[in-house]
């Protein structure tokens, strides 16, 4: 009786060793048809399994986590979303976790990330505190930032959206419009947003503004508190939001306390989620290209497990200003 | 020497045997301090991990897969959310997945929890043409159905909103308000949707109205095919949305085509989305108890682990109705 190799099997099924491999592990995708053919002339040619394609399951597993701060963030969701349907075109399966911005669960997912044996970890954004340090004590799996500054940029591939190139055009874009007191309007500071801050600043010195903290910087806590931000400095007649959540804030809250946007005063947010194109006035925002950052991290992940060295590269990924009606 | 036991190291650090376990097994939560003194205790009595120890790991993994059809619709982003940060409360890691409501992908992803060892699956909607059919080879793995009907009750507990009363009283308000010829708005069909409808033709009924697809029943597609609908059927004064995406594009749809809303034409959704209370007009809709289905799953899926059965028991969730500027 010829001994048949996984190999052998594959030819007989017309299907990649991997997919061969998937199906006798009962791991990652496959359609039922393939797997009733694969486990057919598994029957067919007693084919045993053999300790190649064994080993092949503590290798490989086809799941990729994914630690996310904040899955009801519509920029994250859509950008987790767009990655899973990538990895699975790719017979890859997400394990997505959703860490709170919370630095305990963020160390208990990666420990459980870990466990399930994932090929790889796809990091977005998290707390700015503290340094994305992994050390997995099982196996070396790759990860891949996104959004998220690694504490050493050797160890792993960084993605982000140009942050600073889409705030210095926010804020040209206000000046053009006649914008002579802008405010960059925050709450957390990540360090993607601290990107954005500097974009700011320098699209102020671009235009011959000196940039100070109490005028042209606001931390945004409530509606009273910004009354009186507007009330102690009545030359502000643009806002940029550093993202659309506080650019619809802002939105709020001008018309509560009776400004006209944008005649009063400009507004133009970050990320351009769905809400933007909701909200009266619709809002001029910086769009970034989710897909293109989807389409990066994957393929960046698909070369780390595949050894294809890119460790220390980083992409940056231009975004778009998209003008709507906030602005003049 | 003493032959120590888990209880004894539990009890030497001041924690729980369940922590211990943890420890040993470097899963679920804990913090750092945790582990370390768990570590110095098991160092300092010379604790042999035992067999009951480590059958704890192939039985207990504290991790629970959650199967969620559009990680993307904020009604689902923000269920999942609140039960995965309630079961990390009582020490479960949560593993997402975004089947986006395709039969094969789900299946992957049953096969892939069933190979992380989940302790449990929260199975969220879903396609309505195929039933939840779950066999586990590899260890009975107890599942939690939320606003997805299960072929079979019994192997299962069902929550759900009050969908039916819910639509009932979206339709009800209508009428109140003077409405005299309603029409309900839909897109996909899903369990849940097919008991909203349901809803909305009983109060047709208890006003007298008899139901007729044709007249009382849009599937919207476009604009313009809205558009004919409405010439078709200039009566119609009232729009029940099925859900607050269909309701916001109808909102959309009625300011580009000139109608005056609430004036001429009024609108109900359904699930209190964030957008509900930003566009303008703001949405008078159905809200869902998040929090309490987040609560009922988790306490259901407790139960389901530590095998106190609840099988075949249904929840029923209620919905309130959120009165804002669509309706007169």
């Amino acid at each position: 009786m010829k001994q048949y190799s996984i190999k052998d099997i594959a030819k007989l099924c017309n299907v990649s060793t991997a997919t061969v491999s998937r199906v006798i592990n009962n791991n990652g995708r496959f359609s039922e048809k393939t797997r009733q053919k694969v486990l057919d002339v598994i029957e067919q040619t007693g084919y045993k399994i053999d300790n190649n394609a064994r080993s092949l399951r503590t290798n490989i597993t086809f799941t990729i986590g994914i630690l996310v701060p904040d899955i009801k963030n519509p920029f994250f969701a859509d950008l987790v979303q767009k990655i899973e349907e990538l990895l699975f075109t790719k017979n890859y399966s997400t394990i997505i976790c959703n860490t709170d911005k919370n630095e305990q669960k963020e160390k208990a997912y990666l420990r459980m990330l870990e466990n399930k044996k994932v090929d790889g970890i796809i990091v977005i954004s998290g707390s700015y505190q503290h340094g994305f340090k992994f050390q997995s004590s099982l196996k070396e799996i790759p990860y891949i930032c996104i959004d998220r500054e690694p504490e050493n940029f050797h160890n792993t591939v960084f993605i982000s959206s140009n942050h600073y190139q889409g705030a210095l055009d926010a804020t040209n874009y206000l000046f053009q419009k006649g914008a002579k007191s802008p405010v960059v309007v925050v709450k957390k500071v990540s360090s993607s947003i601290k990107s954005r801050i500097d974009g700011f600043k320098e699209s102020l010195k671009n235009h011959s503004l000196k940039f100070a903290k109490s005028r042209h910087e606001l931390k945004l806590q409530s509606q009273s508190s910004f009354a009186k931000f507007l009330q102690k400095n009545p030359s502000t007649d643009s806002l940029f939001a550093v993202d659309d959540g506080i650019a619809m804030e802002l939105l709020k809250y001008l018309k509560n306390l009776g400004y006209q946007v944008p005649q009063q005063i400009q507004v133009v947010g970050f990320d351009d989620v769905p809400a933007a194109n909701i909200v009266t006035p619709k809002l001029t925002t910086i769009q970034q290209n989710t897909r293109k950052i989807a389409q990066t991290a994957v393929t960046s992940m698909m070369h780390a497990i595949n050894k294809q060295n890119e460790k220390g590269s980083q992409f940056l990924i231009p975004t778009k200003l998209i003008i709507r009606e906030t602005t003049k």
